[in-house]
């Protein structure tokens, strides 16, 4: 099932990655939250080949992303359906909807209206903190190894790296007069 | 720059793909958000070659999401940093997070500590509805053509599909009592 090189350390956005990244699976993921079910209907790109098409909803099954159902029994034909695990990684789709439609749509409105049945708005998703509520940003956020994180390898420099230094000090930095001398001391 | 196969219409999803949807982009941005910012840091991988590194983190900086600086002049050495359009990027590495860490870590604890700053807590990024702030499900969503999609395209069969239909009407389905027959009625 592998697909991705070893990272050297686990990491959920890695293991994410290595479902999802790839130029097609993403847009399978929203297509199925659109509603799309059948084969052929995901197949309705310009793009994609079948071999292609078949080999990524296979891997989203294996996965347990996409549950299949036979819509019809003689001849049989099946139909692919989100799981709970699959309608939850909407909170990856939805916030790549947010962001593309920020960043990288220049044209006069919107591409897609996400509409919320419950409040009944055109609205996006916004990525807040479990914790306060409040919007959760990157400036203001600290990443630290996990009670689950292997002790053997935390010491290790690619770890460091990553988990055992101060953020950024640039002028737009986040630890206003601890200066690059304050590295490591989380830890 | 564009490296995926056109898919037939503007999405946003589709861009923020065609950008971030391999298996190593991911990554580096998790990376930048850790905090890592020069090339050797960058590649403190077991898997990355530096040719990819290299190619992957030029898209980035065409793309507006990571900026360079010279931290040192002679000889001169630059850094990676976050865009304010890189740091909102954090909305899918986190929501990534989220889901990897709920369904794809089967260990005794999680591998990553996300801390607030603000709130001091070690948290969760949620995906929230901008309107009324309430989880945003996509059992709860409807999906519509936005104002700035092209209006040449809306009928076309590959836009129905995903836009002008009822949402799965299976048993955890939102569309009560329509029934199976109702499915693709709209084409």
């Amino acid at each position: 099932m592998k697909r991705s090189p070893d990272v050297g350390f686990p990491c959920p956005v890695a293991r994410v990655t290595d479902l999802i990244g790839d130029p097609w699976t993403p847009l399978l993921l929203r297509d199925a939250m659109f509603g799309v079910r059948r084969f052929e209907d995901f197949h309705r790109y310009q793009g994609i080949g079948r071999n292609t098409l078949t080999s990524r909803l296979r891997r989203l099954v294996e996965a347990g992303v996409l549950e299949t159902r036979l819509y019809q029994d003689y001849p049989p034909r099946k139909e692919y359906l989100l799981t709970d695990k699959g309608r939850e990684l909407f909170g990856v789709i939805a916030a790549m909807i947010t962001w593309g439609e920020r960043w990288l749509n220049d044209g006069p409105g919107e591409l897609v209206e996400v509409r919320h049945l419950r409040c009944g708005q055109a609205v996006r998703a916004e990525s807040v903190c479990s914790g306060c509520g409040e919007p959760l940003d990157v400036a203001d956020t600290d990443f630290r190894l996990g009670a689950g994180f292997p002790p053997e390898l935390a010491r290790r420099p690619d770890i460091l790296v990553r988990f055992d230094h101060p953020k950024d000090p640039s002028p737009a930095g986040l630890v206003p007069g601890s200066g690059d001398a304050a590295a490591g001391a989380a830890d």
